[in-house]
């Protein structure tokens, strides 16, 4: 009953005006997988690294229960990343190394080939409709995507849409993928290409959740100290498909709970560089926030 | 028991994708009142107008029971706005004849300077705390202010904000005004610079009411069909004030649910040229919105 977390596992450096790091732990595999631990207790995760990933890294993983059995080592650097921060929410990409990323095939073992929760970061749709394509009829699969993809593989993400349930996705990219402003139209548009649900994130607005005939919106944690936004979006769908893989059912009230998971691991994430703040997360945290995101939203 | 909404009264000539309308009634005190008229029945307009004013929209106020006693009509032609929208969010001002808006100097009479609910709209902050000098120990006193009021009249600015319970506020600029890009650190600023609460508006997004230990967040009302922003705001800070106003008290569940009719007011505002759609509104659309509202947020 696991969930797969399929993505992009890399060694970032980032500036920004609170400080710099170089080549931490980062890429999209690894926040959502992380995230997803404190809500599931059966995560996988499918990427690939180099050579010269840190074995404390995969301690790391191991010690918040990431199955880590069908992480591939390749011959070669593992993917980087720079970039630098003009506020906390734009990066600017200083460089990027693909490395071993390059040329990621996910192969995904006989014994998850019957995971029936699948998050598929915004990694090549081509490499998305592969792992698809070799699972044995999941329950919900979940995919993220971004910019680059809509303007390079326009088809072949057309294409992925089809096969997924939910597309989380941010408001930038939904416009350019729909070529319409209001968010309303666009996500509708986006039902109609596919995915049952469309997660638009907004930044640090909140989060628009739509379905057939259903709207949720989950306001962005508030919070005193953000000192890195990177792997943000990715905490939030690794929470918000650990809470629904626990319920192992998407009703409307584990969707809309599960969008507020997203926004809890997400606004831990962004407390700390890398990974820092979110491992130092916790069952009685999440709660306590959930508790008070509650008092914030609700008015009866 | 008054509501006093102190503002401009303006006619306005807007042009945006959808269409463009010449001379229609606009301007903060126009939208506020006739917005908050939905919600409590004892709204008092202060404002000035020209000769040239059409008696129709006299009628119109009349009509949704505003009372026009003070309304102020001066030798000369009515303020005018002219301005343009790139996308529906942001306008470019054509033009601005200030006519008689220019030498406005409200009075207020002596039947309403005990009036217990203020609601002062945009003008200069010497005029806002004009008004509040004449009133007799007001119980809720509401301000809006402006980009121009914040590079303009500062000192002013800040001596209002001494005065008030609670600012209405864009997040362009509650970053202006307190110099952070944080929205969370610019609204404990705000609380710091006399305000009890601070309301920040997020254009599309959602609306975060902040006090003391204290937050609440309003999601912007999903909208199909957006005509015309023009007023949205002032719609909320009426539709917000006229809740407040008709429940007598400022509790923890009262700011709470006038957030939420500011939402749901301003929403129906947007929905047509100027105050097309604001006055079909009715009590019944407004509850039908506010449980569709609480679909929309609660997850419990």
């Amino acid at each position: 009953m696991s969930l797969l977390v399929v993505g992009s596992i890399a060694l970032d450096s980032i500036e920004n005006h609170h400080g710099s790091v170089h080549d931490v732990l980062g890429g999209s595999a690894i926040y959502a997988s992380v995230s997803a631990s404190f809500l599931y207790d059966n995560v996988s995760i499918i990427g690939v690294v180099g050579k010269d990933f840190p074995k404390e890294h995969v301690k790391l993983l191991e010690k918040h229960r990431v199955n880590t059995s069908a992480l591939q080592f390749a011959d070669g650097q593992t993917f980087r990343w720079r970039g630098r921060y003009k506020n906390l929410n734009q990066a600017i990409t200083l460089e990027t190394h693909l490395n071993v990323f390059e040329k990621f095939n996910p192969v995904i073992p006989e014994e998850l080939r019957n995971s029936p929760f699948i998050l598929l970061g915004n990694i090549d749709p081509e490499i998305q409709l592969n792992v698809i394509s070799q699972m044995q009829k999941p329950k919900i699969i979940a995919a993220d995507t971004m910019n680059y993809w809509i303007i390079k593989k326009l088809d072949a993400l057309m294409n992925m849409l089809q096969h997924i349930d939910i597309l989380f996705i941010n408001d930038e990219e939904i416009r350019l993928l729909t070529q319409e402003h209001y968010l309303y139209d666009a996500s509708q548009k986006i039902l109609s290409y596919g995915p049952k649900i469309v997660v638009v994130k907004k930044g640090e607005h909140d989060v628009m959740v739509v379905k057939k005939n259903f709207y949720f919106f989950a306001p962005g944690y508030p919070l005193k100290k953000v000192l890195d936004t990177t792997g943000a979006g990715d905490c939030f769908s690794g929470g918000f498909m650990g809470y629904l893989a626990s319920h192992n059912k998407l009703t409307d009230k584990t969707l809309k709970q599960a969008a507020i998971m997203g926004t809890i691991t997400s606004a831990f994430n962004v407390e700390g560089f890398s990974l820092d703040a979110l491992t130092e997360l916790s069952k009685e945290k999440i709660e306590s926030r959930f508790n008070k995101l509650k008092k914030y939203t609700q008015f009866e």
